[in-house]
C-alpha cells in the first residue's frame, strides 16, 4: 500500500494527554485516535494490527476446540437480574433504556446471554462439550479511563465460555484454552507469565491471568524463581506464623502529631520505624457499613482479601465525612481506641505487636505505647495484607520476586454460579438433570496490542514482531531519479506479488521525514532506495529492531525478505 | 468441520414469530437465535455467512479506493448537538449516559464521528480525496423490530464516509462506491436494481438505493423497461397536468354513512368508484401542527413528499382525540367543509375534481357534490400522492412497472451538510479554507444475508450461492460400514487438504433427518456415501440448488467439486 492512500496521521511530538510509552507511541505512529475519555477510532495502521492479533486468537481457539459466534451488544436486565449481577455491578456497568423504557446494560461479559442460549438449546449430554468464543466491543464505564487502549471504557474482546458435563470436563477446557492463551500470546511476541488470580465480579472457583511483563503494568505479581509459584499480588496468602509478644505492657499516652497524615509523616515526626505503628483505615461496604482494618504501618491492605474476608462486592474506603462521623476526626488521626459501633479486623501482623502508635481520633493526635486486648479489642484477625517480595514462596523456601505485569488474558474456572441460577441444565445418561459446569476465558485485543508495544519498542519508535506487525516492510525510496522510481516500482509490485505486506513511502518529504516515520511506525524491515547504492548496483535492507544493514543487489531483495520473515513469522518454539 | 463440533440447532417445525421466508429459514437452518426483540445472536453457520459477506465487502471497497478503520460505538452527545441531529433523531437514537452523567447515543451512523476526525486531522488539500469505512455493529430502537435480520435494533453494517475537494470529486467517489456495490451484491448472488431514494435523516442531495427484488419487501419501486428510470415509490415525481374540470357543480347535501370508514366500505355503501372520493388525512408535525392533506380516493399520499414540502422532520397522522378535537368526528369522517384553522394541502389530482365525497366532520356522515373553491379553499395544490404502476415514466413514454425491493445498500451525495455544520474544512492550494464535500455509503450485512435467503431457497430450505454458503459441501454418510466409513473420512480430509469448506454429517442420525438438515441448511453441493454405491464404486453428488445429481467414482469427487465449485464461486460477469 502506499502512504499516500493510507491515512496514517503521525505525529513528531509526545502528546500531552499519554502517560505510557504505548499510549504514545499509538498516538504518534497514527493507530489510534480519542474521540472522548476512553473511546478510541482505530485508525487503518491500528485496525491492522488488531485484526492480525485477532486471527491469531481465532486459530489458536479453533485449535482449542471452541467454535465462534456472535452475541448481541445490549443485554436484557433480566438476564443479569437472573444471575443477580444486575444489582451488584455497580457503575462500570453501562446501563440504558430503549423507548418502551425496557433496561439494556451494554455487555462487559456475555455469561448471561451465553448461559440463555445453552438453557434454551442444549439438552441432551450428547451435545457437550460445547465451548463457543466471540470477538466483540464489550464495555465499562471505568472511573479513570487511562492509558489509551489499555484501560478504555470501550474495547475489544475475546471472550469464550465452556459448559461441561462435569469438573473434569470442565478442567480438561480450562486447561486446553490455558495452552491456547500460551500459544497466542507467544505468536503474538509477547513476554509473559500465567499467575493465580481472584475471580472478582466473574466468580467461580479457580482462574488465572495471563500477564506481560512491563515495568508500566498496573499489576504487581509475586513468582518465585523455580517457576513453581507466581499469583497476583491481589490473591497471594502471607505465610504467618505471628505469635502474641511478651514484651511488658507500657501505659498509653497522647502526643502531639500537627499535620502528619501518612504512616511517613508521622514515623518521621516521632522518630520511630513504620512498623512501630499501626493503621487504621475506615471502609465503607455497598450497605454503607463501616468496617476499621488495622494494618502494620510498613504493610499495604489487600481489598480483595478484605472484601472476600467480609463476603461483600464492594468495598471503598470511607469518604471524609464518615470517617469525621465515625471518627471524630479529620482523615488521617482515626485510631481504635474509643472507636464505637465499628467492627475492627486486624492483619495478622497486628497479633505480635505491643506498645504500638495508633491515630488518636482527634485532629493532631497519635496515642503510643497502645496495646489490643488492653485498649481496645479485635473483632477478627486475619490474612489481609498484600503479600510482599522477599517473603517465603508458598509452595516451599524460595523467596517470592516481584514484577510488574499488564493483564491481557484471563481464564476462569465458573463451576456452577451460573447454571445453578439460570437453570442451564442437560439430561444425563440417565436422564437425570444435571447442571452444566462452565468455564469463561477472555482477551483483551487492544490491550494485548498496547502490551505488545510496552515490550517492543525504542526511543524511536515501535520495533513489531512479525506476525501482528501492520505491515511487513517499509519501502523507501531516497531519490526521485527515474532509476529510483521504476526500481521502487518494480520492487514494490514483486513483494504485493509475494504476499508479502508493504507500505511505499511515496510522499514527497525529504529522506530524514521518511527514515522518522518508518522508525516511528516500526515496520520489522526498512528497504531503501536511492541513486548512491543503485550506482553501486544496491538497496539497503534494514532490521527495524537492531538496527543491522545489508546492501543487496536488487534481485537478491524478495528472497532476502521472504526468508528473513519466514524465519521471524512464527514465534511458537518447534514442539 | 463436523456437524458433532458444530453448534447448530436446527429445528424441524417454523416458529410461530416468523412471518418471512428468510426469518424462519435463519431460526430453522440455526444460523441465528433471538436474545430479545430485535436482538440476536449470529449462530457459528449465520457468522460464517456474515463473515464472507463481510470479506467480499472489504474487497470491493478497497478496490474502490476506500480505506478500513474502527470508530467507537459510543458517540459523544456534544458531536450530535454540533451536527443538529441530536433534536431531530427522535426515538430511534438509542441514548445512554455515562457515570459522570454525560449523554451519549449508540451509534447508528458514524458522519459525526468521522467529520470530527477529519476537521481535527486532515489539513491539506493534498490529503484528499479521502474514503473511510469501517464494519461494524449499528444500533436504531425501531418501533416495531421484525422479519430477523431484515429489521433489526442491533445489526452490522458497513459504512462508508468520502471527502472530497468539490462536488465534481464527490460525484466520482460516489460513483466508485456506486459501482462497488453493484460488485458486492453481484457477487452475494443478488438480484437487485438501483434506485433513486430519499436522503431522509441522513441528508444531503442525492442518493441511491440497491434494492434486493423480493415480493416480502418493505418498499416498493417503480422503473421502466427500458432501464432508464428506477426508483424508490416513495420519492418518484407524477407525471400531471389536471386542469379545473367544467362539470358545473351540484348542490352538496350530507348523507348517511354508518360504520363507513375506510374507502372502499364508503364506496361500496354509496354505490361509487373511488375516484369520486377524496380522502382527508390530517397529520401532526414535530410542532405539534395539525394539516389537513386530500388526495382522491384510489391515491395513496406520499409522506416523505409531505414532509418535504412542509420542510419538516417528522410527520404522523394526527392520533383519534385530535381528529376528534379537529374534526368533531372520530377518525374515518374527517372531511375539508367547515374545518377551521388547519390549512389544507390537496395533491394535484384534486384540480380536475368536481362534485365529489368527503367526510361531514360528523360521525357517519359524508358529503356528497362537494367542491373545492366553493365549499371550502385549498391553500396548495402539490404533488403529494405516490406514483403508481401504469402511470408514465419521468424518463420519457414507456409506463411504469412496480416491484417489492429489501434495501440492502444506500449511497448518498451529502455535500456540505456536516462539513459546514461541524467546521470540517482544508487548505486549498492558494491556502484558502474550503470545505470538504462528503459522500456516505451504508450496506445492512445481516439484511443482505436475508435477502439472498428471500431469493434462494425452495420449500425444503436455502440454496446458498457459493461465494457466501456458510460451508461448499454437506458430506453425508448414509452407512456406519468401515468401507463407507473410511471412504467419508479420506474424502473429508481431501476435501479440506484443498482448502474446501466440507461440513460433514457426523451424527449417529437416520439418513432422512441428515438429508433434511443439508437440503435445510443449503450447502450448494451434497456429496452421499452409501454402501450400495460403494459397490457399484460410486459416490453420489447433489446439486442442492438444481437436484441435479451425478455418481461419481471416489477419485472424480475431488475434480469434479473443485471444477464446479470454481466455475460457480465468481457472480461477476467477465469484463
Amino acid at each position: 500500500m502506499r502512504t499516500s492512500q493510507v491515512f496514517i496521521p503521525t505525529l513528531r511530538e509526545d502528546p500531552g494527554e499519554a502517560e505510557i510509552v504505548s499510549h504514545r507511541l499509538m498516538l504518534r505512529a497514527g493507530l489510534i485516535r480519542k474521540v472522548a475519555s476512553g473511546l478510541y477510532t482505530y485508525l487503518p495502521l491500528g485496525l491492522r494490527v488488531i485484526r492480525k492479533i485477532e486471527r491469531i486468537i481465532r486459530e489458536e481457539m479453533e485449535n482449542g476446540g471452541a467454535q465462534e459466534l456472535l452475541m448481541p451488544i445490549l443485554s436484557p436486565a433480566e438476564l443479569w437480574q437472573e444471575s443477580g449481577r444486575w444489582g451488584v455491578y455497580g457503575k462500570e456497568l453501562l446501563r440504558c433504556r430503549d423507548r418502551h423504557e425496557r433496561e439494556f446494560c451494554l455487555g462487559p461479559t456475555h455469561e448471561e446471554i451465553i448461559t440463555d442460549l445453552f438453557r434454551r438449546e442444549v439438552r441432551s449430554y450428547r451435545q457437550l462439550p460445547l465451548n463457543c468464543f466471540q470477538i466483540q466491543t464489550k464495555f465499562r464505564d471505568e472511573i479513570r479511563p487511562r492509558f489509551g487502549l489499555m484501560r478504555g471504557r470501550e474495547f475489544i474482546m475475546k471472550d469464550a465460555y465452556s459448559f461441561d458435563l462435569d469438573e473434569e470436563g470442565a478442567k480438561r477446557n480450562y486447561q486446553k484454552m490455558y495452552d491456547a492463551y500460551e500459544r497466542i500470546f507467544t505468536r503474538c511476541g509477547l513476554q509473559f507469565r500465567a499467575v493465580q488470580a481472584d475471580n472478582g465480579m466473574i466468580g467461580g472457583n479457580m482462574s488465572h491471568e495471563f500477564m506481560v511483563l512491563a515495568d508500566t503494568g498496573e499489576e504487581t505479581i509475586l513468582y518465585d524463581e523455580h517457576g513453581t509459584f507466581a499469583t497476583n499480588v491481589e490473591l497471594a496468602e502471607v505465610q504467618t506464623s505471628e505469635q502474641e509478644s511478651t514484651v511488658p505492657y507500657q501505659p498509653q499516652y497522647r502526643v502531639q502529631t500537627p499535620g502528619t497524615k501518612t504512616v511517613e509523616e508521622v514515623c518521621n515526626y516521632l522518630g520511630v520505624a513504620p512498623n512501630q505503628l499501626v493503621k487504621t483505615l475506615l471502609y465503607q461496604t455497598e450497605a454503607n457499613n463501616v468496617i476499621a482494618v488495622l494494618i502494620r504501618g510498613d504493610h499495604e491492605a489487600n481489598e480483595i482479601k478484605i472484601r472476600r474476608m467480609l463476603g461483600v462486592a464492594e468495598l471503598t474506603l470511607a469518604d471524609p465525612e464518615t470517617v469525621q462521623t465515625v471518627s471524630s476526626a479529620p482523615v488521617g488521626f482515626a485510631g481504635p481506641v474509643g472507636l464505637t459501633n465499628v467492627p475492627i479486623l486486624a492483619d495478622h501482623a497486628i497479633r505480635g505487636m505491643r506498645n504500638f502508635i495508633v491515630g488518636g481520633n482527634d485532629q493532631d493526635i497519635h496515642l503510643r505505647d497502645v496495646n489490643w486486648g488492653r485498649d481496645f479489642q479485635i473483632e477478627t484477625f486475619a490474612d489481609i495484607r498484600k503479600a510482599q517480595a522477599g517473603g517465603p514462596s508458598p509452595s516451599g523456601d524460595a523467596p517470592l520476586l516481584s514484577a510488574k505485569g499488564i493483564e491481557v488474558g484471563h481464564v476462569f474456572l465458573l463451576g456452577t454460579k451460573y447454571s445453578q441460577a439460570m437453570g442451564a441444565t442437560y439430561l444425563d445418561p440417565q436422564g437425570k438433570d444435571r447442571l452444566a459446569i462452565m468455564g469463561c476465558y477472555g482477551i483483551g485485543i487492544g490491550r494485548t496490542a498496547a502490551a505488545c508495544i510496552e515490550q517492543h519498542h525504542d526511543h524511536r519508535g515501535i520495533t513489531w514482531p512479525v506476525p501482528i506487525a501492520p505491515f511487513h516492510i517499509h519501502l523507501i525510496s531516497v531519490s526521485a531519479s527515474d532509476n529510483a522510481l521504476k526500481t521502487t516500482q518494480d520492487l514494490y509490485t514483486s513483494l504485493v506479488q509475494s504476499d508479502i505486506e508493504v507500505l511505499w513511502d511515496d510522499r514527497d518529504e525529504r529522506a530524514g521525514v521518511k527514515f522518522n516515520d518508518a522508525d516511528l511506525i516500526g515496520a520489522p524491515l526498512q528497504i531503501v532506495i536511492g541513486d548512491k547504492g543503485l550506482t553501486k548496483g544496491t538497496i539497503d535492507v534494514k532490521v527495524r529492531k537492531t538496527g543491522e544493514r545489508s546492501q543487496l543487489p536488487p534481485q537478491d531483495i524478495l528472497p532476502f525478505v521472504s526468508k528473513w520473515l519466514a524465519e521471524h513469522s512464527s514465534l511458537l518454539r518447534p514442539q
